[in-house]
């Protein structure tokens, strides 16, 4: 199981990223090509089928432990006025997912998927990055290894993160890697108003004016303007990549995460699928930037993993052709 | 259940289509107010679960007798080269469908629907429907009421479609219901190539012009230029709607299915869903024509029912969330 001894290994790691299996990919494609259907017509399910194949390096994969993790953190920032619900909100929610009562105990349940609940450091919320770094190096590198154990045995991975205020960090983050203001990247969340849109706008900004000089790096993106939560789903990106295991990106938040990670190491998304593009506007900008195109688009925006968690299904269905379906010999059927 | 004893029958079903139930959508739209989520962040998972409210007629529906049927029938336009695959293929692909080794029988197990395979005389291809109406009225009669009869107890039905050419038939409905010519309806189907298309084009715009002043109402125009699986489709779409039975609609050719009746009474797709746009590019002019957003869009080109099985997952999803999450109250969370 990979864990970031230092700094520095969290970088090696980043910048020393396995590939697929190329040999179990070719063998998955031409079993593609004998199926019972006219070539191609099974669209992007046949690209999962053979990405899933690649990683877990068999021509005919299967999910049998298929995890999704929620990581929740709390955020200096919330007190500025950036979320539509009160900090409170976020323990009160952990309870919710220890309960079974969120929609993504309910949306891991209907794919399949086991789910674990991350709560990180809730009582100490990060510090309002607009004035220093929201972690410092030992709390980033503590929430990165908290992402990288997450991983364990799952050879499907679906990453979600619940934190009242999180979609500013998140803006913050894509507006460090890739450039643009806080106007580029900011949405409404939760469900803002244009106030607290306004609101969101001037404390990423305010952000990005105070660490322009020290936004050199993924770690050190992820520590001064990222958060608990975000920062333990790029930790699980990076182990999941070393461990072969494929993995399900959620909407704008979850998203963010992979963001710092892919300026330094634009291969890191290979090994990710785009679960969804989430209602929130910096999301498609976000997806097109890392070059992602989304399964799902249905206006969700929640959060939790819930778009990841829906886009297993078609995971599910895909490997299910995969490995369901009769050959053109088998079924005694013209034209294969 | 419905049985359409004569022409004038099926036109009295499709005059006189019974409305959801607004009690039951008004209270699961207020219980989707209720639950642990900001309102409206589960998106069309949210409008999904109200729409199956208010055809089951219960604030908190469930599937549980969810439906897949693949109508599969010959084409007489078949001899025009209009397909990449030969006419025996919709033969072999039914015995396909009954030894389990399709997309569909993987896609249906998968989305945990019962798989129906209704053939319809496939050894009696339609005629060739550049030279007279693809059928007599009592064949398309009995292929209305082979559709009718499958629509069975399922509480959720997935339409789907086997036959060689039949995506030239479709192009046909299109154009007669719709208006345009071939040009504007046909698109490469399974696979034929430039000259293919081409003689597509052709076939429609002959079938057009023979049947032109023909062409008065949704009987006429699936007994003239449909087919048996197709005419099947729009029989079970009336009939399920009189039983309030959700129907998801799959790709174009079992879309196409809708355009005659919709043509006639625009209302007919209140209880339907599309399940997917596919790859064929009338597919997408048709749905919007017919005002149907679709659930996904995964360049698939299948048929058989496979995106209207895969979208299926995303209705159980949607009732999951909206049976199985927590309100406010129940899970003590602020902001209810």
């Amino acid at each position: 199981m990979t864990r970031f001894s230092d700094i520095a290994a969290f970088e090696a790691a980043l910048s020393a990223l396995p590939v697929a299996d190329t040999a179990a990919r070719s063998a998955a494609t031409a079993r593609q090509s004998r199926l019972t259907k006219p070539p191609g017509s099974l669209g992007r399910l046949e690209d999962i089928a053979v990405f899933i194949a690649g990683w877990h390096g068999v021509e005919r994969p299967r999910i049998e432990r298929g995890r999704a993790v929620v990581f929740a953190g709390n955020h200096g920032v919330a007190a500025r006025g950036v979320s539509a619900f009160p900090a409170a909100v976020t323990v009160q929610m952990v309870a919710n997912f220890t309960a079974g009562g969120a929609a993504i105990n309910a949306l891991a349940d209907s794919a399949g998927l086991t789910l674990a609940v991350v709560p990180l450091d809730l009582d100490r919320p990060t510090a309002d990055f607009t004035r220093g770094p929201a972690m410092s190096e030992d709390e980033c590198l503590a929430a990165l290894n908290a992402g990288a154990a997450a991983v364990g045995d799952a050879d499907l991975l679906v990453l979600g993160e619940m934190g009242i205020a999180n979609s500013t960090a998140a803006a913050a983050l894509c507006a460090a890697s890739f450039g643009g203001t806080g106007a580029d990247w900011v949405g409404p969340g939760t469900g803002v108003d244009a106030n607290g849109v306004a609101r969101k706008v001037e404390t990423v900004d305010a952000a990005l004016a105070r660490h322009a000089k020290h936004l050199r790096g993924a770690f050190e993106i992820l520590r001064r303007v990222g958060g608990r939560e975000i920062a333990a789903i790029a930790g699980a990106i990076v182990a999941a990549r070393h461990a072969e295991v494929p993995v399900i990106l959620d909407g704008f938040i979850g998203t963010s995460a992979i963001a710092p990670l892919a300026r330094d190491a634009p291969a890191i998304t290979e090994h990710c699928l785009a679960g969804h593009c989430s209602a929130e506007p910096g999301h498609r900008r976000l997806l097109e930037r890392l070059r992602l195109r989304p399964l799902l688009a249905l206006d969700m925006r929640l959060g939790e993993g819930s778009g990841a968690a829906l886009a297993a299904h078609i995971v599910r269905a895909a490997l299910a052709t995969h490995d369901g379906m009769a050959t053109f010999a088998e079924a005694g059927v013209s034209g294969g």
